[in-house]
């Protein structure tokens, strides 16, 4: 069988491999497509040498169909159709025993710190599996793990009806949480500064601003009789974004940091006092999260199909990532394992 | 009667003033103690001209008994002990209609934003008042607005039975949030730089630790195996201490921002992503907080008493502000205004 191999800074090759039987409490899956996730771009260009062992398969934004049971696992069957929640929680420390196991203090990230599915077969463990319904499309489940996301940051931004909400940074996590929050009910402002990425999501129907052009506070307070707003998501990762989510929010508002900082940026604590603003970190997903993405895909309700900009087939792999990094006019890649 | 008015910076003078009879729903009350907080230093010094009118009378950190009632105010009579919850909110605003009035997007502070309590007579707005028991001493009542402040902070802290609390700042709030956590069954660590704070406090039960000698997040770790600390509140205001928040809390722990910021301090927003952490401002009180803080001081569980340094006739006002000023080893200072 195929698989490719992250194997040093940009280079992923793909080498034939033996394929073996999954093991006790595992499942073999059939990978259909996999997408290629912003972490996946960044072990690309080698920031992750540290963290990543070399030669490794990487990717975890999957779908597939289960293709071999292992000993002991239940309620799953050859011909399932499923996603992989991609996680690895210990189990044992104060996290996992107290219901937060995706933020596990020794966990381990399937598709980054063990094999992920840029490979024709996976085996993985049981319980990471989540059902497709069997009129879902495997592409469009491709993009399951990203809407998952999008769905526990929205949960632990605490989104209601008429909630006024900015997001703050439009690539495909910030988009699918803008989605997700319109479909709660929230009047929804994504900021983005890139023309691209706010004509894209301006299509897709959500209410765009370019900081750069408008004065984001002003129309904020604008639009909000000068309350602010509710609940800001900062998907960013900028200072510029973390220096404006404390102007925007109201009084006791929410801030929910869900892009990631590569420097430590600075944060007007005097706002947080002063309105009482809280502010939640979100990373990553519950299994409640993947039910939750499971269904709306199914639902139809979303545009998610329209987020998948190009597919490559495994064997150019290599090539796909070089398109990724070289422009910015991108939004989702998909592999297309069996594309050949 | 007597009043002392703040002038311009360093100077605080008392002069002869006529008394007048309070207007319709307030009620004139005669000061026995007032304490001198943070903010009126501040004014003191001349830092807060901008927004405080000159001359202006300051303080509200009182106690007193009724001596007049003016019209149609129900409820309270002539011989009443009384403290001021000292918040003059809009009544019209966002946060008022939300529950919010404390933090009001048009709130006057009263003692700031109009006249205080530095003399003989007062009148406030009687919906500012809260009663206090016979028995409880009207010199530790005067320590019931900063406490109450402390109950809040505790409260919108979310402190339960056994967490593990790090308070980050000796003054006398940050023992005093120290002291109402340890009575709702918290274990607490204080962390203060200054000897005499810490000596201060330790003498009061509390257990303390320098980080300049000590590796605070090595003892926070050490003592909570691994997990971090559940609650972690920052009342220093310092650049430091806002780079240590996020190094002691625990994946979903919570921090607390109480200290007021004078510049915009970094904040490492990637641990927050990390560890899903949740921060929250915690500013003022709300009437439950004045209502706990009367019953704690009631209860005598507390030994605030004892954080009363000093007492100083209203005569003398001006030397009580240059003595604070003058050194650090000071907790909380009195004026006795019946005290000449």
């Amino acid at each position: 069988m195929k698989a490719a191999f992250y194997e040093g800074k940009k280079t992923i090759r793909v080498r034939d491999v033996t394929r073996k039987p999954p093991g006790p409490n595992e499942v073999q899956i059939e990978i259909a497509y996999c997408g290629i996730c912003g972490t996946d771009l960044h072990i690309f260009l080698g920031h992750m040498d540290k963290r990543v062992s070399i030669p490794q398969v990487l990717g975890h934004e999957m779908s597939g169909i289960i293709s071999e049971v292992g000993e002991n696992v239940k309620g799953w069957k050859k011909g399932d159709r499923v996603v992989v929640r991609p996680l690895n929680p210990c189990g044992k420390c104060f996290a996992c025993q107290s219901g937060y196991a995706h933020i596990c203090y020794n966990l381990k990230f399937i598709g980054i710190d063990s094999p992920g599915a840029f490979q024709e077969f996976w085996n993985v463990p049981a319980d990471t599996l989540h059902k497709l319904p069997d009129f879902l499309s495997l592409e469009r489940s491709a993009l399951i793990e990203p809407l998952s996301v999008a769905c526990h940051d929205v949960r632990v931004g605490e989104v209601k009806k008429n909630d006024y909400v900015v997001v703050i940074g439009g690539g495909p996590i910030g988009i699918l949480i803008a989605l997700v929050a319109q479909l709660e009910g929230a009047r929804v402002l994504l900021s983005e500064i890139n023309s691209f990425r706010k004509d894209f999501a301006s299509n897709l129907g959500i209410k765009t601003v370019n900081p750069k052009e408008v004065n984001l506070t002003d129309l904020v307070f604008d639009q909000t009789d000068g309350v602010g707003a509710d609940i800001v998501f900062e998907v960013s990762g900028s200072v510029a974004g973390a220096s404006m989510v404390t102007e925007l929010t109201r009084v006791r508002g929410r801030i929910v940091v869900v892009g990631i900082f590569n420097e430590i940026p600075k944060v007007d604590l005097f706002q947080f006092f002063w309105r009482e603003l809280e502010l939640k970190g979100a990373r990553l997903y519950n299994p409640e999260d993947f039910e939750k993405a499971i269904q709306l895909a199914s639902s139809g309700q979303l545009p998610i199909d329209q987020l998948i900009s190009e597919k490559y087939p495994l064997s150019q792999i290599q090539s796909a990532f070089e398109k990724i990094e070289s422009r910015s006019e991108i939004m989702k890649v998909l592999i297309d394992i069996k594309g050949g």
